[in-house]
């Protein structure tokens, strides 16, 4: 069994060789710019996880890794257009490098190759290994949409909210340890219990991100504190203030909503603490968390196991294990 | 056993019903929309057609129909966002309809709603069913970006030119039938049979719509005459004649295609003759007309089986049968 960094070590090594052929240049030269980029390779590593929670890793598990990597940077060099992005890990995106055109055809080569992937696969998995990509991928287009929509919401339930972070971001991480799983030889229970634990994970990881955004510490947090806030970027945290503030609090915080004044982010903090935004959003995460954990105690394997999984989900939780 | 027309029918009346679900209602009603623009569906009919050479359609071969039919309809969605196209059939396309960001991450979807419906299938069937799917829905994308290339490339060669109609029209068409084949129960030499006569008669139909775009009848043909020449497009003859023309023929070739002065088709056209490009052409369409027509004798099945493809592959050369 490895722990998450050894099995990063190994993907990397793995994954960092070219994927493409040559030719045409113009559409498959941008997809392998863009791998390189880099990438934290989470979801891979989780796959390969999701597999050594039950077994030796396949041979199979490592093609759905690359299959999850490659539909991942689909949905990244996609999602770049959409979201107008110019830069990515500091480096020009596909959209600014190449254009449009260029991101969009080299995206949609990129989610064949995934499909590729998986198709390398024992054929007596390739159904149900199918249904499950499928449905993510669907759901993770579905999540993109919601996001867009929400942008130009005026107003978002904090239960659409989650619905669109579950779509957009969690059903992949869950997917990928599922994928994993299933060609580990895991039961129909256990694959349930080690998705509910990617999906509950990744929730709790999106509200800690938000919470960090706002109250990090910069140097451990390694972004400007506030950034959401200044693009008036809808979070766990903002959608519970305008759930919660009232009168004189409500009306500050849309004023501040609507403008750019040079202290909006201390004064929209100093509103999120007066409304305890803060504590009920570690609340929530801490709500996640615990349901994530129950999860993984519920798979039925022993703990030796689950060790390495369970270390990595409390790191990324900043928990003390 | 059933006639194109006959298929035809069958087909669009199972087709047109909803594919997909009311929410998130930005991504689908799009990708529904763009369904309902309707269109000529003879990809899934050779689909059927394929299974219908070897025996009675199967329930898979209608889930296949569908997935080719969904793969086609994204890539015309992603292909009006690069041809910055408002029109198709008369109506708005999605990308002007709702803008590049709609148009992307539908058609995103609608690629993925293709590989759920080829996971419908028997799973005995699915890998070699998902390896061709995979590998020409790769090859459509490679011809979509050689077509892009040539649009700004100075001089294209003959054998180029028929690479990228090749890739980006001839195999989906081979595919859809070989597809509907493999279904059907064909072996593995009768499988290359079929795919070779959808290759050849989709390159033999590419020539001649090149050709009647220059000399065809108006009234049967239902476009204007001259609309490549006008756009200076690459085309089978403007291609054959930059390659023959010589001296004085070349320069006013050139000439004419920098100017885009009144009788510039007549001019072209004139030069076409001269240069004998008209013949040539025919002569080219003939020839692959020809291995078109040797695979489908060469497939092992009685005579009966192949009579409708037979027709309608005379049908859309328009030859006398």
């Amino acid at each position: 069994m490895h722990s998450f960094e050894e099995l990063l070590k190994l993907y990397t090594s793995k994954f960092d060789v070219p994927h493409f052929p040559d030719q045409p240049e113009n559409l498959y030269e941008p997809a392998e710019y863009f791998l390189s980029l880099g990438g934290k390779r989470i979801r891979p590593v989780f796959c390969l996880m999701g597999n050594e929670l039950f077994g030796e890793i396949e041979a199979d598990t490592w093609k759905l890794a690359d299959a999850i990597e490659l539909f991942h940077n689909f949905t990244l060099m996609h999602d770049d257009i959409m979201d107008d992005a110019s830069l990515r890990r500091g480096k020009q995106t596909v959209y600014a490098r190449n254009g449009a055109n260029t991101a969009i055809l080299s995206g949609d080569v990129m989610l064949i190759c995934a499909y590729e992937c998986l198709n390398g696969i024992n054929p007596e998995l390739l159904q149900p290994v199918l249904g499950l990509f499928n449905k993510t991928a669907r759901e993770v287009c579905e999540g993109q949409q919601l996001d867009m929509d929400f942008e130009n919401a005026k107003y978002v339930s904090l239960e659409e909210y989650i619905k669109m972070i579950k779509l957009k971001t969690s059903v992949l991480l869950a997917a990928s340890l599922e994928l994993g799983a299933l060609v580990g030889g895991a039961t129909k229970n256990n694959c349930n219990h080690v998705y509910g634990f990617g999906r509950n994970l990744g929730i709790a990881f999106q509200i800690q991100d938000d919470y960090l955004d706002c109250f990090g510490d910069p140097e451990k947090f390694g972004k400007i504190v506030g950034g959401d806030i200044r693009r008036n970027k809808k979070t766990f945290l903002l959608i519970k203030a305008l759930e919660t503030a009232k009168g004189a609090q409500k009306a500050e915080l849309e004023r501040l909503l609507g403008n750019n004044e040079e202290d909006k982010v201390e004064k929209i903090l100093s509103l999120y603490k007066e409304l305890n935004v803060d504590k009920w959003a570690k609340e929530l995460e801490q709500q996640y968390a615990d349901r994530a954990f129950k999860h993984l105690d519920d798979i039925v394997v022993v703990s030796a196991r689950k060790k390495y999984l369970k270390e990595f989900a409390e790191y990324l939780l900043q928990r003390e294990s």
